[in-house]
């Protein structure tokens, strides 16, 4: 198996994009890695490995870069190469850190949808209290959803629960604000009676407040809906740990106290570490693309080599789309 | 000033509700406060004063409640009654930590919209880091919303924000999943459009992720979001101090560090404290209307009870009134 890599995507590449290429090349014998990047640059880090190739390439785009436009100008750019790699054959799946805009263009045009799915989706695997973590999709590969894309992300992402993190009959859930059948909007309420309806195992409505408690494999909602969610989680995270550090730094005794209790500090950090759950599948392209996280280290980038090598030996996207054609018979 | 106040409403009537009530009563020398519920509850908690009433009724809305059916049926309730005395003069403003559907179905149907107003909005103050808090709204008034009610709601949150909050032009702030103008599904990006054009200080687009470092003075959201976004808050900062408070029990050293610590703890829970920062405003009905938290504890509704003497006394729905009444000429 063969898998693409974008080595010039992300706050940290190439640097750490290679450093998670050096520990999976080691870890997974049954796979071959192409990186794509400035030759040199990539060089500084990697470990020769015959398993591993590098292709040069000056081209890469950047963040900042408008994303359809970029992907359709920079056709030497590192990521367009690496999905063309993927388009042509040469490559079972492939992974960016890079623009997350231009990663779903790259998706889209070069390496294409799959048939009969209307929309893709990101589907990053969010963490929980209890370490399990669960699948959340769209979390903003499309502003605007429709019942039907809903239903199509609760089947793919059933699918991905399913054969990639093993678990049997996974829990679909649709994020809305109440619990009853008929809350919600209009877009929540009829996506509620399609869900009700397919062959899932679909739990009924998840309210934000709960998510963390993981009461669900799968949370389905529309794109804007689970940016805005998992961008809350951020920050509200995020200021509650600077708020704690601060208390912690306030006097000689909070001082003592943070030397006390570092090692259980760390590992509550640790439970809500994203590094450890891979990247985002952008669920509904003929092949497996993985968004890695943008401030992705060796550790995530290698999570999301693992995540790459299951979706393509399970046939994750095989299995969807025989399942869409089946739905749409 | 008289102001209406549902003794039965929330998880800890009326012990709470009256507590508070004895609290702000002698704070404020200048209000008077009638109390709707069930005469003897009351009194036992009641500290004799003047300027308090007690209006006795068995009937109660329970959280359970369908809200306009409640409304409609239970017309000797102590909420109905409560709004009831708004709408007939007898009082200037009304409380109730009660049922918020029938809250808003009493706002509605018992004392009415402003003329002009197509949707009233609920509008809590959210807790910053700062400590200063800001106005945010819909938080779920109405599930669906058009960019003129995102309009209207930043006009009556700006005037509140100005008249109670005391902040001179208020940064008006549209939530959405990214800072750039063009970002964002058809309703905020119209609703962009609409603000930027209003006479009023817009700050433009706010992250989600930038929420609780207090970006603006007053965030306008459609009630979906709004209320996808307040729970999201509420669920990742309530696993996260669950998540602490295991950690700080994990052994004897952890132990100790928490003792060590308390009172920086504190303060960092109080910071995150909605209580201080009084109910959610019913924003766009004919009388102040406040719904304080259903959990409220005395300094909650005693702080609710300041916070509707500030509205009725700056005159914030008169003022809104007659800004519509301009804006729609």
């Amino acid at each position: 198996m063969k898998i693409a890599i974008d080595a010039m995507g992300g706050d940290n590449a190439p640097k750490e994009i290679v450093l998670g290429v050096n520990k999976a090349i080691k870890e997974f014998p049954d796979i071959e890695i192409i990186l794509f990047g400035k030759e040199d640059e990539i060089k500084q880090y990697l470990e020769e490995n015959p398993r591993v190739e590098v292709v040069h390439t000056d081209e890469v785009i950047e963040g900042t870069d408008e994303p359809v436009k970029a992907v359709r100008r920079k056709k030497q750019a590192s990521m367009v190469l690496m999905a063309q790699a993927v388009a042509d054959g040469k490559a079972d799946a492939c992974i960016s850190a890079g623009n997350t805009g231009a990663l779903m263009a790259a998706g889209l045009f070069v390496i294409g949808r799959i048939d009969g799915i209307e929309r893709p989706a990101l589907a990053p695997t969010l963490p929980t209290i209890d370490g399990k973590g669960f699948v959340m999709l769209d979390l903003g590969a499309n502003a605007e959803a429709k019942p039907e894309h809903l239903l199509q992300y609760a089947i793919m992402g059933s699918i991905y629960a399913e054969k990639v993190r093993g678990i049997a009959k996974p829990r679909v859930g649709l994020l809305n604000i109440g619990t009853e059948e008929k809350k919600g909007n209009e877009l929540t309420k009829k996506t509620f009676e399609m869900l009700k309806e397919a062959d899932l195992n679909f739990v009924g409505n998840i309210e934000s407040r709960e998510l963390l408690q993981g009461p669900a494999d799968v949370v389905v909602t529309d794109g804007f809906t689970g940016n805005m969610v998992l961008k809350t989680i951020e920050g509200t995270a995020g200021s509650l740990f600077s708020l704690l550090k601060k208390a912690f730094m306030t006097n000689f005794k909070s001082k003592l106290a943070a030397g006390l209790v570092k090692n259980e500090l760390k590992e509550l950090k640790n439970m809500m570490d994203y590094t450890e759950y891979g990247g985002a599948g952008l669920f509904g392209i003929n092949s497996p693309v993985i968004k890695a996280h943008g401030s992705s280290n060796a550790n995530a980038l290698y999570n999301a080599v693992r995540q790459a090598r299951e979706m393509a030996s399970h046939q994750v996207t095989q299995i969807i789309k025989d399942t869409i054609k089946k739905e749409n018979k």
